[in-house]
C-alpha cells in the first residue's frame, strides 16, 4: 500500500502581498508527501544539495515520511523565487536556480517501486518519464505545469501515456488541450490519451472537478478570506487525494472523497507561508473542514 | 405573486467565434422574462422605439408575459453590439447606441408595482431606483455590470441599499467591493449595504454561489462542450433564480433550488445566439438537466 512521490525538493522564495520569506522548505515532492502523510505512509524521490540542511530532512522523517530516495549530490539544492504580487491566484517566476534538480534522476529502491500509487509530482517529464519505468506501482498519477507543457509538450504526452490520473489545472488544461472550453478540453486530453482513466481538474478559488471518461463530478472550494501564498496547493490538494486513495479501493464514491480531502487540505496550506500552516493541522482539523464544506454544498 | 422586471429591451448584434447575427431580440429585461416564464408569470417594464417590431412583443405575449408597461416612443430602440471574439466568457463591447433607453423613466402600473418580487435587471442604476419608488414589492433583486460600477459606483449602492438580492459575477464583485478576494469582497458588500440579504456571485463556467450573511452554498456549473453566445446568461439564470421563488416561500431550500434552476435554465441559453434556444426549451427539459447536475455535484 502507501505512496511513492517523485518531484522536486527545494527552497522557495517567496514574495506575496502578506509579505516575503526567504529560501523556505518547498519543492512538489515535500508539499505532496506532507499533505499525503495526513492519510497514509509516503516515501520521497528527490535530490538536494550541500547546501539542504539536515533538520528539514528530520521534519519529513517525523511525520513518517521514507526519505531514503532523497539524493544528496554536491551542488545546490533547487532554488525557486516566486511572485504573488501581481495575482495571489498566479505565480510569476522571478528566478529559477536549478542547481543538482538540473541533473535529477530518480531512483527507486525495491520498496518505493513496489509502493501502490507512484505520484509524479510537478518536474521534468525527462525525469518523470524514468520513475515510471522503474515503477510496479498499480496506479500511476501525474502533475505538470504550463513551462513543462510549454517547452516539451510530447513528452509530457509520452508520461501521460503511463499513467491513469492527471492533475491539472484550468489554464494548463486549456494549453494543453488547445481548447478554450474546458469541458471539450477535458475531452479531447480523453482522446489524444486513451489510457487516462482521471483528469482531475483545479479550478482555484471556484472549486475542482474530476473527469473520468463518462463521468463527471464537481466541487466549489473552501470559501477563504485570507490567501497568504498559494505555493504547494496543487501539490498538497494532490498529495492528499492520493493519500487518501492509498489504501482504498478507487471507486467513485473513494475518488469523490478524495477530492474533498484534497480541496480542504490545500485550504489550509494557502493560509501561512510555505508549508508551515500545512505541517501544523490535525487530521481532526481537515475531517471538521470537509464535514463544513460538505454543508456548502449540499443541494 | 409573480414577478415585475424592468430592464432593457434590445435589439442585439453580436459576433461570435460561432458566427454573426445582426440586430436579433434582446435586452436584460426580455432574457430575464423569458426564463421566469417557465416558472411564473412576469411582466415587463421597458422602453422600445418605433423600429420595434410588433411580433417581438407578440413573441413575448404569447409566453404570458405581461406587456403593458413596455413605453412605445419616437426614437430608435436600445441596440448593443457585443463580441466574444477575443474572450468567449466577457462581452466586449463594440458598439452602443442607446436610442430611447437614453431616457427611461419606467411607469410601473398598479399590478406591476404589487407583484410579489421586482427584479432590476442590468440597466441604469437611475432608472432602476425610479422603479424602486414606485414598487410595493416584498422582495426587489437588481443586476447591474462593470459599465455601472465603474461610472455610477455611488448609484449602484444606493440601489443596492433598497433590494434584498444583488446578483453579480466574480469580475464585477471584486470591482464593486475593491478587494481581490472573493469571499472578503461579498463580506465587504454586506457591510457596505446592511440591509442586503442575499448576494448571488455568478462564476460562469465555474458555477455558482449563494452568500448570506452567515452562511454560504456554492455549486458547479453544467458542463457544456459549447458555447455560442453567452448574451443573456446573467440575465436568464436571475431570471429563473427568481421565477422559481415568486411562488415560493424564501427558505435556504428554495434558494438552493433557485440556484440549480438559474444555472441550468442559463446553460441552455448559451447554446444559440440571442434567445433562441431559451424560447424553444420545456419546462421537463430544464427539470431533467436539473437532475443531471444534482448528480454531477452529489458528494
Amino acid at each position: 500500500m502507501s505512496i511513492s512521490i517523485v518531484g522536486s525538493v527545494a527552497f522557495d522564495t517567496l514574495h506575496s502581498p502578506e509579505g516575503t520569506k526567504e529560501k523556505i522548505l518547498g519543492g512538489s515532492a515535500v508539499y505532496a508527501a506532507i499533505a499525503a502523510s495526513y492519510f497514509t505512509f509516503p516515501a520521497v524521490i528527490g535530490v538536494v544539495g550541500e547546501d539542504f540542511h539536515a533538520e528539514k530532512l528530520e521534519l519529513l522523517q517525523a511525520r513518517n515520511i521514507d526519505i531514503l530516495d532523497i539524493q544528496n549530490k554536491s551542488g545546490k539544492t533547487f532554488h525557486w523565487t516566486g511572485s504573488y504580487l501581481e495575482d495571489i491566484n498566479s505565480a510569476k517566476t522571478v528566478s529559477t536556480e536549478i542547481g543538482v534538480l538540473g541533473d535529477f534522476h530518480p531512483i527507486l529502491n525495491e520498496k518505493n517501486a513496489e509502493r501502490k500509487i507512484l505520484f509524479l509530482a510537478n518536474n521534468d517529464p525527462t525525469a518523470q518519464l524514468e520513475a515510471v519505468l522503474q515503477s510496479n506501482s498499480e496506479w500511476i498519477a501525474m502533475d505538470t505545469m504550463n513551462l513543462w507543457i510549454t517547452l516539451k509538450r510530447e513528452e509530457v504526452i509520452r508520461v501521460a501515456q503511463k499513467v491513469q490520473f492527471l492533475f491539472i489545472n484550468d489554464a494548463e488544461l486549456r494549453m494543453l488541450a488547445n481548447h478554450y472550453n474546458l469541458i471539450q478540453a477535458a475531452k479531447a486530453v480523453f482522446e489524444e490519451v486513451p489510457s487516462l482513466k482521471y483528469l482531475i481538474l483545479k479550478r482555484g478559488e471556484h472549486g475542482a472537478s474530476l473527469f473520468t471518461k463518462d463521468d463527471y463530478f464537481t466541487i466549489g472550494a473552501f470559501p477563504l478570506e485570507l490567501v497568504k501564498d498559494p505555493t504547494g496547493a496543487g501539490d498538497s490538494f494532490a498529495g492528499s487525494f492520493l493519500g487518501h486513495l492509498a489504501d482504498k479501493e478507487i471507486t467513485m464514491e473513494s475518488l469523490k472523497e478524495a477530492l474533498l480531502l484534497g480541496t480542504v487540505t490545500s485550504s489550509f496550506t494557502v493560509e501561512e507561508f510555505g508549508p508551515e500552516r500545512l505541517l501544523e493541522i490535525s487530521r481532526e482539523q481537515i475531517e471538521s473542514r470537509k464535514e463544513q464544506l460538505i454543508k456548502y454544498l449540499s443541494v
